[in-house]
């Protein structure tokens, strides 16, 4: 019996959206007020979804109090109250798009998780946009 | 990497459940009050799901500005503050269950993507009764 | 030790805004897309709040089992998938704005508590839209 | 055409996390402040999706109603204001985490749909806590 | 300038609605299912609102870490988790009724708090009932 | 028959909490992690809440679509995607918090409105912290 538990997370963070190799202009045309070169930021709230057997003993597929420590050192700690372009090592070379957050976080727990054990995240940048990953 | 992405987006109308080939004794007992012959109506909230491959240089699946304006187009400008079943042309011979529009939409924003970018869409008739379809 | 309880409860409507002695112009102009003379409709939620003592015996300021009933007999059986304007008979001649719901619905309310009890009513036509009124 | 129709419910019930046969040390270092012995409880949503072919005649999955009653038989009648360990048969001898609450719902739900209905059980048990079983 | 400031917190635990001095028929009577003997549980979410003037120095009513360990220390920590009407203190001998929970918490967080600052508290026992108290 | 209207609007934003005239240790004592000078953010949900009479006319408080503009010119044009402290004037030299933002807020609709209409202004700054200022 495969279960999928559900754990939410939260962070907020200041992000910018743009290439250091394209210019002012491209990067106004293609990512907007989200542009800002002084920033602008959001209130994240991420949830991780791991899909695995039911532990006949304990009746949990993973210690929620487990899962909710390796979130707190992985994402939270590492995220929360950051400028992401400038304070997050991932993002000093990649666009911290929502997309491609849910992609740095999927990989920093996926390292942390047995490998009998399913990942999901899903980010929302806002209550209207959000994004989910499974690694595949 | 596959990811995806979802926008939230709103419209509110008016509809009536009921067959007009049906009689209003055999549309009462199938459809019960949703079968008012005077309407009654909803705040409809949308969830648009695009899967696809993150595009490198932007960092987007799609632009969100892009998905915002096609479900503004195709859904909100079409539907909101309008009688499904008398206003909205794909209903005058469809019975306005929040399946039957749920795939109305979905074929509306299937033309206005790329054929390699799949679609799932969510729509809450109240926030108890919900619907998902992804063309399957 | 005044306290102040509170219901949820739920009714979704189809309506029309507008005046029956101003012309379509005039009401395009004042009501825009709520004007629409085949209606459009919401999911209304309500909150209604009541103020009183605690009574010592039992802990409660009203069963809420009492509050719920009165609520279901009052708003929800006499509102629920109903055309406000043509089924509703307090708004056969009166605009089924938000505001002016508010106050038919207190009022209606007002009449089943008690006089020691105060009353107010908070009522969401939208998420984004919604009015209070307590009969001041 | 596979639609997934989704049904909310809700039950509030207390429960305790631990195993007969392990001693109290043992349960409290696997279950902590849940191996309570006096018991704590939850508000549990519980989200019921059934997947099938929109029915041409009715444009329904499956009549809202008719799931809105099996929910509220099997589950809510059962579960509501109950004390899992003590009052609900299925977990006299199975640890009440979500995972196996899951696991018992979908089961019960599951007898009473038609086979050619899918169905996946959500069951929040706090809004940050959650888990999902389609029986898989 | 008077401001409120509004802090969110969260404790789930069990209780049982009835008075010892009542008969089971009473008790049965007047509080229904929620005198189950042997315990329900909610989810309690708990808004605690403070009203002062801002700081000039820090732009604050209340240091909101300060409010937060007070609310940990008096709040969370006493009720989580815990059967309320054997584990804690107050409803030894006091039905914990919404209503009687939240003057409990208030008295509580006031003694915590400077006599300039007014005190709100919003204890939501399901997110479909609520009370509210002041001290008034 | 005063009725209050509420309005929701969103918008993001980057800031930092600090006072130029204190030393880089007194600020981390006082504002946390809130003082990274590479600055942090939030999605900001604000409620606008006026009060008045209904106008018999129209049956509305204030047209929601003029109280809609009025917040897009004076807050979402002015703060969505900006950072408060180096992009929005009102904040050049006053520190960025929730309890200072819902003031300057406060004071640019107050301006907006007719006098014979009460103004309060809720500013949740996460879904956990928010505030509340009325002018008084």
């Amino acid at each position: 019996m495969k279960v999928t538990v559900h754990r939410k997370a939260h962070f907020n963070a200041a992000h910018r959206l743009y290439r250091k190799d394209w210019s002012m202009e491209k990067n106004d045309k293609i990512f907007g007020k989200c542009n800002n070169p002084q920033y602008h930021g959001h209130n994240y709230e991420l949830i991780t979804s791991v899909t695995g057997e039911i532990d006949p003993d304990t009746g949990y597929v993973i210690d929620m109090k487990v899962l909710k420590d390796i979130i707190k050192e992985e994402v939270e700690e590492k995220f929360d109250h950051k400028n992401l372009n400038e304070q997050v090592e991932e993002f000093y070379n990649l666009n911290p798009t929502a997309e491609n957050i849910s992609v740095v976080i999927w990989n920093k727990l996926r390292k942390r998780l047995n490998a009998n054990l399913e990942l999901e995240v899903t980010l929302y940048e806002t209550p209207r946009n959000f994004v989910t990953y499974n690694g595949q």
